[in-house]
C-alpha cells in the first residue's frame, strides 16, 4: 500500500495537497504522520525525514521501493497509477490549464504563502486585515488568485475549478484555508467556492483532524504566543 | 506548429529550461523572442507578455488555442504530446525520480537562483568566491545538487542523470551553467556532467545564441555596471 508521510496537518500546507488529493479521489494508502517539533537538523523531524528522503521534507510519498518526495511530483504519480480516477482533467486544453496553475502555486505566490502561513485553527482576522493593508504583494497575490478562480468557473461552469474534483482543488485547498483564517477580502463568487472545497469529504477530513490535533508549534506561529 | 515565448537568452534560465528541451528532443517549435526591457508593468516586455499570459512571463507554451505558461506544466505538456521523444524516463522508479527532482528544481533552490543568477555571457568567478565564503544557504544548495547528481549517474550509469537526455538534465541544465559562470567549488565528476550538459547540441545552440545577444540588461546584473 502506499504511504504518505505527512507534518502537523494544522500547519503543513504542502501535507495537505498530497492528503486531499489521495483521500478524495478514494485512493487508499498509510499515512505516516512525522509532528514537527522544529526544522533544525537536530529536531526529530528533520532527522525522521532525512533518513528516508533525500530532501528531508514532506510530503513523501513512498510506493514500495519507489519514493517521491514532492507534492507536485505525488500528484503526477498518482495521476498515472491510477488513471481511472481522471486526477487531471480529460479536456487536454484543461488539463494544459490545470498543470500551468499547479506549477503557478508550486513556485509562486510566496509574498501570501510567507505573510499568512497556514493555521487552520487559528482565527488570525486582525492579522489579516493589517497584511492587506500594508503588503501590496499580497494583495497582488490574492488578485490573481480571485481572477484565476473567477476565470476557470465561469469557463467550466463549476463546482470545482475544472468541473470535477481535480488535482487542482487539491493544490489551492490549503490557500482557501489561508483565506479564511486571514478573512482577506474577496468576491462572493470566491467566497462560494472556497466553502465548496471546505465541504469536500477530503478537505473536511483534513480539517477535522487538523482541530483535533491541538498542538503548538512555536515556528509556525509568527502570529500568535500561544494556543 | 508549437509556439515558444521566451527572454533573453543570456538571462532566462526558466525559458533555457523550456526551449533546451524542445530542440534537444527535436521537436520543432517558433521561437517567439521577448526581450527583457524591464519587469515593472510599464515594460514592452510586460506588456507584450501580460496581453497573452494569465502571468506575464515567460516562457510561454501556445499549441493553437491551448496556452501553458510554465516550464513544469510546458515539460509535462510536450511529453504528453510526443510520447515517441520519451522526455521522462520510461522506467516507473526512474521517472517518479526524475519528476521529484524537477519539482526540487522549481520550488526550490531559492538561495543558489537569487545569489547567482544566469549570466551565461560573464565571468564571476570572483563573485562566486565571495558567496562561496559567505553564504551558507549557497553551500548547502550545491552540496545538495553535488549528492542528487552523483548519485543518479553512479545509479543509471551516465551520461545523462538517467541515461538518456529527459527533462531532467534540460530542468538543471541552467544550473550548471551558473556553477560554470561563478565557477562553484565542485568535484570532478559534476564538473564532467556539466561538460557533457553543454555539449548537447540543444544546449550549445542555446549557449552560442546567447553569447551572440549582446545585450545588457541592468536588473539581470547584480554584479556588472556594463558589459
Amino acid at each position: 500500500m502506499l504511504q504518505l508521510y505527512i507534518g502537523n496537518k494544522n500547519y503543513s500546507s504542502w501535507s495537505m495537497r498530497a492528503w486531499v488529493l489521495l483521500r478524495q479521489a478514494g485512493i487508499p494508502f498509510e499515512e505516516k504522520f512525522v509532528r514537527f517539533d522544529g526544522f533544525d537538523s537536530q529536531s526529530e523531524f528533520k532527522r525522521t525525514m532525512t533518513a528516508i528522503s533525500p530532501t528531508g521534507t514532506v510530503p513523501l510519498l513512498r510506493d514500495g521501493d519507489i519514493s517521491v518526495w514532492d507534492s507536485l511530483a505525488i500528484a503526477e504519480y498518482a495521476a498515472e497509477q491510477f488513471p481511472d480516477k481522471q486526477l487531471w482533467p480529460k479536456d487536454k486544453a484543461a488539463r494544459a490549464s490545470a498543470r500551468s496553475i499547479c506549477a503557478e502555486m508550486h513556485g509562486g505566490f510566496t509574498a501570501l504563502r510567507s505573510a499568512c502561513p497556514m493555521n487552520i485553527e487559528a482565527d488570525l482576522a486582525e492579522v489579516g486585515r493589517i497584511v492587506w493593508r500594508d503588503n501590496a504583494a499580497v494583495r497582488k497575490n490574492v488578485e490573481r488568485l480571485c481572477s484565476m478562480w473567477s476565470h476557470l468557473l465561469a469557463q467550466h461552469g463549476g463546482p470545482m475549478l475544472f468541473d470535477q474534483f481535480s488535482i487542482a482543488d487539491a493544490y489551492y485547498a490549503p490557500v482557501c484555508s489561508r483565506l479564511k483564517t486571514y478573512q482577506l477580502p474577496i468576491p462572493g463568487e470566491i467566497a462560494a467556492y472556497i466553502e465548496r472545497v471546505h465541504q469536500l469529504p477530503g478537505v473536511k477530513a483534513w480539517i477535522d483532524a487538523a482541530l483535533a490535533e491541538q498542538d503548538f508549534v512555536a515556528v509556525d506561529e509568527p502570529y500568535r504566543a500561544e494556543r
